[in-house]
């Protein structure tokens, strides 16, 4: 398939391009072996990624003002220290463990993948995460956006129409002119609303090997790319 | 000099990192080959930059609401095309024309400096050039930024407030933990009015080679640090 009109690419990030679970996994695991801690982190990891949809929903819908991830996953963090029966960690072991979304890990296709698509697109990430963590993954990981967009430019987290809106407007283009890239639905039909194109990347591993099959890929004329992930996306663009 | 305290490095863009001038001439030349036409494309640059400051201070004034870049250079570049009687250009050949500020080349000094800065510093554009502008800009010349940050952004030009503390907002910073580096005192002044640090890049060539008596080095104590280009600034900044 050809795309000739599409000029940049919008990825979501967490799930897409990285793996939070495993990450969170890591370095809980590296906390327990410092505190001597005894956590089913897998458990945790996705207790954690559950409570984020709640979370932005109630910014969403206005019970909150905007605030930023950090401050969203803290809440949910302290709930989840509380459920976990997680004692004795300091102040600075939370903040850090708080940041561990800043410290996640691509799957191992997105690097190669995003390489290939950066010489015939710009790319850049469309992710709920603020700014200054986008920032600190790409640094980390050596993502190589051009540029970092985020839901926070908007004040509105995605699926709100603000988030890919604004993206567009920096991006000084039409929504004909932009695809989003997402491993959720909910993401690309949102997207899909408001004209953008729309690249599906299964990640059937996202919540763990043992969920996989939980995942069913759509059929390929549900978005305007079905792919295996951002390698295969690459190969479909002619990238 | 050492700053232990900062952690990111915001760049004003023309002059400071790319050679605006050069590059004017250079596209305004090819285009006198193609149409044969007859121009002093350095007085042109020099008229073109010369009208940028007052066709922002419309906006800063409230004398028009928020155009990004390429629409002020549009409006002088129509002035310009007429004062230096130059006929004949398609609307292509005006558009392509006016994105000239899109493809600009750095100082010779400006990607190695920044490549060294990157490692321990993150790097950013501040500029008043839009974040299309700077992002096209950025993947033409491969500056290495690690994330885009622009004037567009908090819908104010430099040296309004807004404009940098909006970029330190986004960075999740204090003040004191951002530097701005430019080639221009009067951004260095707002900037340190905020509280950001400020870092001098002496540009004597701005206004091309003949000119450079006019710009005075300011004395080292003006500002956190006073450098030749951008790689003295990584060695004065011991990146």
């Amino acid at each position: 398939m050809t795309v000739p009109e599409i000029d940049a690419l919008l990825f979501d990030v967490f799930g897409t391009v990285v793996d939070w679970r495993s990450g969170v996994i890591r370095d809980g695991r590296a906390l327990s072996e410092e505190k001597d801690l005894d956590v089913d982190w897998a458990a945790f990891a996705d207790a954690w990624r559950e409570a984020y949809q709640p979370s932005m929903d109630r910014v969403r819908e206005g019970d909150i003002a905007w605030r930023n991830l950090d401050s969203l996953h803290r809440d949910s963090l302290e709930t989840l220290l509380d459920r976990f029966d997680i004692e004795g960690l300091t102040e600075a072991e939370r903040t850090h463990l708080n940041r561990v979304w800043h410290r996640l890990d691509p799957w191992p296709d997105a690097i190669p993948g995003l390489a290939r698509l950066r010489c015939d697109y710009v790319i850049a990430p469309l992710s709920n995460g603020h700014v200054r963590l986008l920032t600190d993954m790409a640094k980390r990981a050596r993502l190589p956006w051009d540029l970092i967009l985020s839901a926070e430019l908007a004040g509105h987290y995605k699926p709100d129409e603000e988030a890919y809106s604004t993206a567009v407007d920096l991006l000084d283009l039409d929504p004909e002119q932009v695809m989003m890239v997402a491993a959720h639905e909910r993401d690309l039909d949102a997207s899909g609303e408001l004209g953008l194109g729309t690249a599906y990347v299964h990640r059937p591993a996202e919540w763990g090997p043992e969920r996989s099959h939980e995942t069913e890929k759509p059929g390929e004329s549900a978005y305007d790319v079905v792919a295996e992930d951002v390698l295969d996306l690459a190969a479909r663009l002619d990238a």
